[in-house]
């Protein structure tokens, strides 16, 4: 059985993700990365997924240079945006944006594939209903698995890697009914850039205002707490 | 001013590549990673370079993820090679190969670039003597590029990236040559993968053969202290 390394962050779509590559019989090696954002409730949230998925191997790592170097709404004391219209939401970049986090997290998954020889690495990033963050994108992640195979001893050795993104193209409803469909239990997720305590939705940033519509649409009841 | 970042390791390339930078009239940046890395006392000479420097800001941060998942003699129990001629250091990827090191670098670099608002990074990679990395080759670093000013607000705003090289076509000898005339101290520097706790450098991996016939080749004074 392949070995693929999944970057599981606790949310929706890398549960998603991760879901539908074990469908396609990868054996999977999940990887958390806590950053010191805001919703670190979510790297809790991962390690319950982790368990139902029963994956070979969870490593849950510190991140400290985004909280070191600052600037964004998810992992400094700059204020969420709240209650946004999908054209708000889609018209800029937000203040959620954080410095090449995607980056950073494909680099830690690189390395880690290369040292327990997976070629594949999925990533649960989204082109469709997100945030306008540039390294969703399906050209950032072409961009990057061409570094990653002239930057590794294993990529310049003729056994490439490979950046899977199976929910790239596929709307907020659609990656709720595929996840559904693969046996997700998605009250186990947290969406929300900022949850309280208990890990209860704010129900109004960005992240949980995307959510909502997607389970509406998808027509299936949505599993999320929210704080009253 | 314009401001650029460099990754500061404590040996003699990023020192010389520092100097180079500040000569150029760049304001510096400096970031170096403690990654668990044997030679740990070259983030002591980090330190002591960024000083001499007066670099404008100097962050050291620590990386956990190399150690946690091994597989390389620089941060793992595998035997540093020793008294080997040029001819078997550039014949293959040797063992103090680390996992997408310098990607993870680079990541780091671009996120607290953009976050200071520098368009450039400085790192001192060399595809000439050097130890056959991948990560080290202008490819890579073409890819890296490509891909930062992809996955970035910076990048797709108009503001893009350049990873600077300046000694990635020279000679071990031309880069003593340069840094000693941009008024190098390189006794701050260490290059050994394997230093006692003095921090004295043993004289026979990869690194201190390279670095001495640079010294050698160049008719410059080698001002390293060698264990007996």
């Amino acid at each position: 059985m392949a070995y693929a390394l999944v970057l599981l962050s606790g949310g929706l779509d890398s549960y998603t993700t991760a879901a539908l590559a074990m469908r396609q019989g990868f054996e999977l090696y999940a990887l958390t990365i806590f950053y010191h954002q805001r919703h670190h409730v979510e790297v809790e949230a991962a390690g319950k997924i982790a368990c139902k998925l029963k994956v070979k191997k969870h490593l849950v790592l510190n991140l400290d240079i985004l909280k070191a170097i600052g600037n964004s709404a998810l992992t400094d004391a700059i204020a969420v945006p709240e209650n946004r219209t999908d054209e708000q939401i889609s018209a800029e970049i937000p203040v959620t944006y954080v410095p090449a986090r995607n980056t950073i997290f494909l680099s830690y998954a690189l390395a880690w594939a290369e040292v327990i020889g997976a070629r594949d690495i999925f990533i649960g990033v989204n082109a469709v209903d997100y945030s306008g963050y540039p390294d969703c994108r399906p050209e950032f992640i072409e961009a990057f698995e061409r570094m990653a195979n002239l930057g590794t001893k294993a990529g310049v050795s003729n056994k490439p890697f490979t950046i899977r993104t199976p929910l790239i193209h596929l709307t907020k409803c659609e990656i709720i009914r595929q996840g559904y469909s693969a046996g997700c239990d998605y009250s186990l997720t947290v969406s929300c850039y900022q949850p309280d305590g208990a890990g209860r939705a704010c129900g109004k940033c960005d992240s949980c205002c995307l959510r909502k519509k997607g389970f509406l649409e998808a027509c299936i009841p949505d599993p999320t707490i929210y704080q009253k």
